[in-house]
């Protein structure tokens, strides 16, 4: 290291000394944690961004440094030469990495001064989100907000090193893109060389990997900033990042393998170990027995049919939904019998978010059953619930009847919502688990049309295909989402590369020639200068640091964040600007 | 890998054939590259992202993989399954990698057929850009393109892998950033949650990055996505990459030591060795003997001052200009004695492009001199003159005349020019210098005022910081450029981290309190809070790539680009969006 100041020059990160150091001379240089005045020396707390060292100015031993150290206040930056010296037994502090030392300062020089911050540099703060944001590089001086940003840097790391080791290039795509005719959610940017005309900031560089697919790149990904311009929900910001992938001559196999090796790459980082191949579960035994396409495996309570047990019941509730095309399903929580009725009732209330019109139930207590619906049901009926709900001495049955899609979302979150009351959910768990064999198709009730679920250019099942025009609700898609506990990380799908097919898919969709062209226009020209099988996926790198930094805000992860109104606290983004450059754009604030 | 249809599985890649494979039994995928009829067989080149090999359809040994092989026309998509067989020792093909070998093909099926290509894809086509531009995925499939995205690639990873290992921290910064009054190349983007406000996309991460160094982050880089809204010379592109890297608690020295070692691990991917340190060069240096500040050392031919030997000379040209402050230097074309006198003309001519008002010359013939100006000269000054420039028979002297910068910039350009007629210029010599010593400030006649040189934080040499007042054009910078061959590769500087310091130095730039806290207020405040000494450097990727590409272009180095008139012929960005779109933003087309 050269020269900071005149005779300083770094040799040692203030976290790093240890023991091995004793005895040696070092120049340390970085943060005033705290000072402390004590027995007619002072200590300092020096931080770096490698930890602490404590650091000691003792009259005797240099006269003009104690009295320069007896000025320092917090977080004034200074550099200190000085000794490395064993700590004298009874001064051990065993929860600091450097504990066993301190550094007897000879010379000392302050770099720069502060004024008093606005909050205490420490990883327990309790102060309002606002100020932390204003004063965001204060807040990341804070060492576990410091972890994060180097947590983020080793998984970016890490994810380019293994995509590169599997031949993929890193391709920037375009952020200066072309708006659509809906872009709803898409920033534009007005062009001062060319006046009324816009760019728009990509939601995601789908086109453009599709795009290289057709060059020839046959293994891209790129880890892209992405804009959406909408009202923030919590954990969404304006700019956010995306691992993007896209293979050509592949099937569904290679994605996954080629995505369990990141997983595992990625995991590995902090310790936690993923089996070789991670499970994979159709969209329809989700749903069943989870009522989501984005199960939580961490606990079981699966989801149970008991429609074929009730069908004939005298209990109407029951055997009429079903005999009306719905379906009687059913969770078991295990111990639950003794819940109070005000419990029970606000699981009642609970489902009916999901619209679902009430919540059937017995408990199953000391050898008898309470209930509102046995006396309903006959004693067969009761008896094969038991069994097929897996019923034991304890247990709360907890049941709804309704439409299939009811059914699932009621019970799919009242499942969830038991779980995290309960304390069923192990946090140092990681459950994976993909998710294929999607519907293709959404029926929109509104327009009275089938949408695409995932995109138009979405792959069927090759099985599927012929189903199309008759049955387009059974027809499957080749895509796939990657799913960590209840959470989606990803997903993606293989895409189609044949014209007919495309447009027959165009036709279900309802997308006539005029809004494919307007759309997707420059896309279906490149589809017809051979394009490849291909498929890709997309993960967003933000909530995969969440995780792996277990942190609950989005705004954690990202180190110049906006807030939920996308503005940002630290620079007053966005903000007015003058006539002059409004003009020069050839725009007005209306 | 999967089935990417029934019974087809990638099992090899066209390129990688060779010998070692011979009687296996392969499948490839990819491009036809062309078809050729003879003898019976049908031969196709296909192409794949590692290269081509050749396949050989006979009906002989599969009638329906013949008939089928029969309809491939050019960029068609196919898959192929067969035998790798040795070629018979007259059908070696040197040139070609597989060229020892050929598969002969069992089963093929079309993937997807294409149309005829605007053009054929193959590495010397001499087509307008404008058509490339717009069929650039089919661009892409030439061999020559496709190696320059894999070299963004490897150079892209191997900074990473360097950087990483030397302790930097990538930082993603904030494309929607904060506009600032002046912002007159920046593009704005307006927000539809904040109506009549607008973000500003950055053109760099300046601020951002000196943030992360008051945040303690101490090691940061980021290869970043900038933008800049102006009429576009040759080579810019309003969004480019730059290497963008910040350190703190360091000096010059270790700057440099850095970059050394990134420029080393960069064109080693390229095999080109670099010594273990660059060499540095004082910006007065460079001025004197080069005139400029972006020395191309690949070949000689220094400027050497003569004003001492004229200033008493008869030549009033000479003495004169000497006497009112100016300098007369001069280069020396070795061996361009016999240089005929439309050359010397035209040379005249160039040097007044740089605002000289002639070109005086003397050429050393066998034994004799030819020269407009030498009856002006005694023999002691001739003397005197040909030692200095080190002048032998068949030199040819150029001299000007005039004050300092036209002097240098004249002679500077005329030195390059003679080289490049000349083809004094090795192309595979990479000279590297480090310039310093810049000065500070720039005397701004027009407005009678000086600017930063570099920006206004940067920091003067600490030995110069007294003549900030009385002599502010004397002060030299801690600010240093890059340059190889003659082109900057990247800058950067020492920053002022001390609040007095900085504060002179915005009396000296006429920055008034109100300006600096409009224009850098947020940063300004940051600073107060303990700011550790910091510098960094920015580096161009695209002309970086440009240079170890070998190419001429910008366009060729981005996977995207858009034209001199900022639009993108492929995708017809910018454009015009729709009332509704405009609306929502709060904005009108003036």
């Amino acid at each position: 290291m050269g020269e900071v100041k005149k005779g300083f020059k770094r040799t040692h990160h203030c976290g790093k000394l240890s023991l091995t150091n004793a005895e040696e001379t070092v120049t340390v240089m970085g943060w005033v944690q705290k000072r402390r005045d004590h027995g007619g020396v002072i200590f300092i707390d020096l931080r770096d961004r490698s930890g602490f060292v404590q650091v000691v100015f003792n009259p005797d031993i240099d006269e003009e440094s104690f009295q320069l150290a007896d000025q320092l206040r917090s977080e004034y930056v200074v550099a200190v030469k000085g000794k490395v010296e064993k700590r004298p037994e009874g001064n051990i502090n065993p929860d600091l990495p450097t504990g066993e030392i301190e550094l007897n300062g000879r010379e000392l020089i302050i770099l720069d001064k502060a004024k008093t911050p606005p909050f205490i540099i420490d990883n327990d703060i309790d102060i309002n989100e606002d100020i932390k944001l204003k004063y965001r590089y204060l807040d990341l001086r804070r060492p576990k907000m410091k972890d994060i940003i180097a947590l983020r840097h080793q998984v970016m790391k890490a994810t380019r090193d293994y995509l590169d080791e599997n031949e993929f290039w890193e391709v920037e795509t375009p952020i200066l893109g072309k708006s659509t005719p809906e872009g709803a959610r898409t920033y534009l940017v007005p062009s001062r060389i060319n006046p009324g005309n816009f760019y728009a900031l990509p939601q995601s560089p789908q086109i453009y990997k599709q795009l290289l697919m057709v060059s020839g790149v046959e293994k891209y990904f790129q880890i892209a900033r992405c804009f959406r311009d909408e009202d923030l929900r919590a954990n969404r910001q304006p700019e956010f990042t995306q691992i993007d992938i896209e293979m050509s001559f592949i099937n569904e196999e290679d994605i996954f393998e080629m995505v369990d090796g990141l997983m595992r790459r990625l995991f590995a980082i902090k310790g936690i170990e993923l089996p070789a191949r991670l499970p994979v579960m159709s969209y329809q035994e989700a749903i069943d027995n989870y009522g989501s396409d984005k199960p939580d495996l961490r606990f079981d309570m699966k989801i149970k049919d008991i429609s074929d047990l009730v069908i004939d019941s005298q209990f109407k509730v029951f055997s009429g939904t079903v005999a009306n095309g719905g379906q009687v399903r059913g969770i078991n929580f295990k111990g639950g019998a003794s819940s109070p009725r005000s419990k029970i009732d606000a699981y009642t209330d609970f489902v009916k978010i999901y619209q679902a019109k009430g919540l059937a139930w017995i408990a199953l207590k000391e050898g008898s059953l309470k209930s509102p619906i046995t006396k309903f049901l006959t004693d067969a009926e009761i008896d094969g619930i038991k069994q097929r709900m897996q019923a034991e001495e304890g247990d709360l049955l907890l049941f709804v009847a309704d439409n299939p899609s009811i059914v699932a979302s009621s019970l799919g979150n009242l499942r969830l919502e038991i779980a995290k009351e309960e304390g069923l959910v192990d946090q140092e768990t990681y459950e994976f688990v993909w998710i294929v064999d999607f519907p293709l198709l959404e029926y929109n009730e509104e327009e009275d049309r089938y949408d695409a679920m995932h995109h138009p250019f979405t792959s069927p099942l090759d099985e599927d295909i012929a189903l199309l025009e008759m049955e387009p609700e059974k027809v499957r898609s080749r895509a796939y989402d990657l799913v960590l506990n209840g959470e989606e990380l990803g997903g993606g799908s293989i895409r189609i590369n044949n014209r007919e097919l495309q447009e027959k898919i165009f036709k279900v969709l309802n997308i006539g020639d005029k809004e494919a062209e307007e759309k997707f226009g420059f896309l279906l020209e490149a589809f017809e200068y051979g394009t490849p099988p291909h498929g890709g996926i997309a993960f967003g790198l933000d909530r995969l640091i969440m995780i792996l930094g277990k942190t609950e805000s989005i705004r954690d992860v990202i180190a110049f964040p906006k807030t939920q109104k996308a503005t940002s606290l630290l620079t007053n983004a966005p903000s007015r600007v003058s006539e002059k450059q409004l003009r020069e754009l050839g725009i007005k604030v209306d």
